[in-house]
């Protein structure tokens, strides 16, 4: 057993520090405020800076760091990649300068691992350029979507073509003016086997039919430019070559993109979470009130402590996950995958929810970036899953140790 | 002991139930979609529907009912108004609507009690007719406001004038085109003893050296039209009148308001958790995943209970404090007024956050009004002293029993 | 809404509270440790100092004031007995004292209210004397009894007799040497409708057939002399006349026992909890470590305040209930008397956890009364149905509120 | 970074995992029925099968795997002994099989690194050869003992000899009928730099003024044949090389002696909480309610998923602690090993608690072995450190990155 990082990911991880040290922390606070500063309506475009720092970053090599392949991406195993994870996560902007940002990277993952090469060319290639972004629409307004066999939105094989019909909803990306594609989940065939009824479609934003009817708000936040969207799709008719993987995959696609995601997602919260940490105790050690520093008031001390604990017991389960993940693949690491799920968004909400109580009224403001943080974290309770259906999956696999079926 | 309302106050309850479910509840969303329709600027108005529901509920006799005074309110209790509180609660605009909102109704007990006549004839007249709006300035950004020793601003007598100076934020209802005085907490005299030290101005909005600098977002909202703002005092020259009581009286005012107001906050929580409960409920029972409904999956029915719980203990321990605050004042209270500050509103978060989950990604939206209810439970963690505040109060109160003199 | 307790209440409140400080507490610990001092096979007895107090206790007109019943008992409704009840609670001998202790009550309340002459004649006199005492025999090993149509063990109705067969278990008070009839509850009809199916026997502890197998540990304690037994039943043949109320009325007389039942078992744990923080502050105050008083440590304060706002509201919380099931019966009040039977001990437990942690290692021990306090606590999360159970009773009355059947 | 046990860990987890499952299980739960059978005072011997299990463990080459040394030991690093001390923490009697029980462990190391040639050969030879057991003497009775200022028991040095004076209690193993040795942490120099106050001595347990006043019980059990002593210490009288490693050596050899044991600590609880989550996940897939398995009912799933994720997370936590202090030594792995120490026994103590739950009243019974494994648990949220005094060193060291000094 050996916990330190591979040379690899540890040299990588100086790099991705470095960068951030140098490029991103110092203009970060300048750009949100810059972009909060505009009308909201104004607000999804992609300002100068970004591109800037994304056309650095390439430069540096510190790109499609996510991507194991190792032609296109750095090949890193997930166990290497999750501490880059981890210190993007501590930026709102990083995973994007990196070409890290969900949902692309899982989209990315998808079109290489199972596109054509007329979808690699066409959607694949400018994404990895980091030229176009893409969107995943999966949930529905009007169902449980976390019942798979809840799913209403529709993608028919007609002869040579699909057509796609449906309602989806808080399908991040869509709000981004470079949003050029979004992966679509829908049913094909209900008769057949329950895992081969769906497919994924790749459907141009700008195909006929196609409407993004209102940006939701999350927490009254739309988190411009990229946004949350309920998007309507009326007859879109696509050729079958649209179809990723060919009709009936969608099932089989879409659970081999999760176990990544979700390392990727719980490490980004890991930093997030370490970033509202360092707030804390920043604020608790510099601000004073009955004659003593904040952290010698009350139980202060010990709720840092907790955090501490929390996050870093928390970390490691994200690791093995990954590592189980690299070794074992998704079948050997359903429980993990879902037990991250469920404790690191609940553990970084309650983390950053700590940092704002120590910073006042001035924690719920947009002064600091914890009432944001808090919103990230609370929505990936729900995200990719609500914690009760990860729970139902981590215990369906336990039970099943002792003979229960399902 | 009797749980049973008095006959005036339940009488009360049903017409202000009445009222809301006729009158109030069938525009609320309508409003609340037109306002937030507007662009973000143009949401610092009052809609012509708030002053029609006004007029009306003025008309019924359902005016300043928090007010204990037989003349201009209603006489009740802090006993008997507390159900009607919770029952606003459960009403973004009601609290307005009935001329209950706070800080309002603070501002109007103190200056029903201490003000000079002329300070009721400017100020307490046209907020009871619900003509104007106010503000409370107490809270300041570069010191921890919790320990009012800590307080920078002053409020300096010079002859017959006082003058002003300072910075102070989370003003709640600044930004409403009719607020047009605020009460500010201020330092008048350091050598006095410890509770004498400071004063409380009445100062116009209008008043030279009055800067509202901005308006700061709570969780990313901006609670239009009232808002949350910061505010520059800047020699602020006003006449010895417009000390409220008196100069070094602030803390003694202070404290008298804080009991009923803290009641009237919490009671609110109380009617919002109770939204959320039903809510959940609704959505439990209706909401069909995995062939159940909702409630019928995991631990979901368990959580309602365990909010049914919650809320009725909480709603009980308001009442109590309420019951003490009439039969024994303040100083008979002060546990039981931090015991609920301390209880009710992390109740409240926790019961909203349940419902936020029970509803998916809609609960994170603005489709349903829990989002934004969970900030104003979150907000309220602070808001009035922070819990840990009040949690050493409650401690210092209990450990005097033993002979702990602090 | 008032909570001043009624004069008669408050009288008996002081003159309760009186007694035991004069004659329990100063006895209280030496009885104990009397008691523990004694071989474990030995502690089935009745020490002379437990019915000298009983005696002084009778003579004061302190005795069976929990009994409604004008004649027999003091006439209190359940709020005028529930202070008394955590008044009682504060000791582990005093409701022994003063004949209010489980089950005995529950047994006399339904004696008086369900028994032919006869069987008051033969128990519930004694019972009131305080000269027997009693168990109720529910719960079974075998069977997960919180579901009722679980239960095994039979009450066969042939002829003139009945015939009792089966095995229960957490038979409390069949070990102590007076313990002279217990309540079977057992299943008569299973053709009958639901609720009628089961009777109640008052058997004799000595009828042939009555066999205390052994007396089971909780949390390794015996609670001697009363203790939890398990009992096997073995075609024991009584006449018709021993089944209480009639055959088929086991589950009526059941229910109409419990919320009574309840409100005490609840005010005693509350009572506990107030003896627990009141220990917890005492070594808080007195006990120095890094050179503070330990409740100037950490987080203590913090956790004191909490436990005095559980206790204040789960207090108010029952005494509600004990008003509904005053003023509108128990139909009126179950989801009442299973939000508190949720709540308090969990409560409880946590208070006491508490206390024992501020008391390092000799909270464990039994130089403090801490450890058998948590037990009582525990223990009580599962007699008399499981927390998850009555959350399922709350949860079904809730949602019944939006057509929910069940 | 590699999760996977090095082959020499996994081979012996394999052979201890082996020879519990053909050798311990089949007869611990009658060795403790045997014992617990036995009246109270004679359970303090070794019953036979105990002496007969640990031949054959030493004879499979499964003896002091706990110590490093290649000599006396297996040679194992702190993170390859973690998964065996897992393994052994699922039984009460496995630690003493191995000879790898505490005090044992600490006692042999300290003995092994700091003792005299004497010392060895009178102490750590029979300890290593399980032919005597020994204690650990360090709190006491009148004094916050967290906080080592405290203390009041005395080493003082006069000439050639040693002079002990003090009292101690919870002095675990000195019931033992074999406990021949315990090390005692007393001050010898008031004005030495504050490390260098205290001296451990090696005391017989037969010397002239050692008394063991009577054994505690904790939470009602005595830990038979263990025990946790109080044991007054009267002018023992002994030559100077009693002392381990010298006159105030005392606290660093305390230090040294804790990272170990707090990982052996920690390890073992996972094994018992591993332990208890099976027992819940059978009781809950056996028995019915409701006509459900229990699982199945309400959120019985969650908590058992809850469980789960608790205990792998951890696990890896400790495992991390243990890797530390391989790699790093205890100077590097002073937060973590408080951290474990924090989180773990109240981690299992709530799975035990659950499974407790699960189990109705025969969880709190002595039918199973949750309420002896739940007292385990919770006693070692005070031993070695209440979890306050161990959240107050990771604060500590949190905040020393931010330039607080204590």
């Amino acid at each position: 057993m050996d916990f330190a990082p591979s040379a690899k990911a540890q040299e990588y991880l100086e790099r991705v520090t470095d960068f951030m040290a140098k490029e991103i922390t110092p203009v970060e606070e300048g750009y949100l405020r810059e972009l909060h500063g505009l009308p909201p309506a104004e607000r999804w475009q992609v300002l100068p800076v970004i591109d800037e720092l994304k056309a650095k970053a390439r430069a540096a090599g510190l790109w499609n760091l996510f991507l194991p392949d190792e032609e296109h991406g750095a090949g890193l195993t997930n166990v290497d990649y999750a501490p880059l994870a981890e210190a993007m996560g501590r930026s709102f902007i990083a995973p994007e300068i990196f070409n890290c940002n969900a949902p692309d990277t899982g989209n990315m993952e998808v079109l290489h691992k199972y596109g054509s090469e007329e979808q690699k060319q066409r959607w694949l290639r400018p994404l990895l350029e980091g030229e176009i972004r893409s969107a995943f629409c999966m949930t529905e307004p009007e169902v449980a979507s976390s019942d798979a066999t809840n799913m209403a939105a529709t993608a028919v094989v007609e002869g040579e073509e699909v057509i796609v019909n449906g309602r989806k909803w808080f399908s991040t990306g869509v709000g981004h003016p470079r949003c050029a594609v979004t992966l679509f989940l829908g049913l094909t065939d209900p008769e057949a086997d329950r895992h081969r009824q769906h497919s994924i479609v790749a459907i141009p934003m700008d195909a006929p039919g196609v409407t993004v009817e209102r940006m939701l708000p999350v927490m009254g936040r739309h988190d411009e430019p990229y946004g949350h969207g309920e998007v309507r799709f009326d007859n879109v008719r696509l050729p079958l070559s649209a179809i990723v993987g060919g009709p009936g995959r969608g099932f089989e696609i879409g659970q081999g993109r999760l176990g990544p995601g979700r390392v990727h997602h719980c490490m980004r919260l890991i930093g997030l979470a370490e970033s509202a940490l360092e707030l804390a105790c920043r604020r608790g050690v510099e601000r004073v009130a009955f004659r003593k520093p904040l952290v010698n008031l009350g139980g202060n001390r010990e709720r840092i402590a907790e955090a501490r604990i929390a996050i870093d017991s928390a970390r490691l389960l994200v690791l093995h996950a990954a590592w189980l993940l690299d070794t074992q693949g998704i079948l050997g690491a359903l429980s993990q995958v879902s037990q991250i799920k469920v404790l690191v968004p609940t553990m970084a909400q309650n983390v950053v929810d700590m940092a704002m109580q120590m910073h006042g009224g001035a924690g719920l403001s947009d002064d600091y970036p914890l009432a944001a943080a808090w919103t990230s974290a609370r929505a990936l309770r729900l995200a990719d899953g609500p914690d009760e259906v990860h729970r139902g999956v981590v215990a369906r696999l336990e039970l099943a140790k002792y003979g229960m079926s399902r």
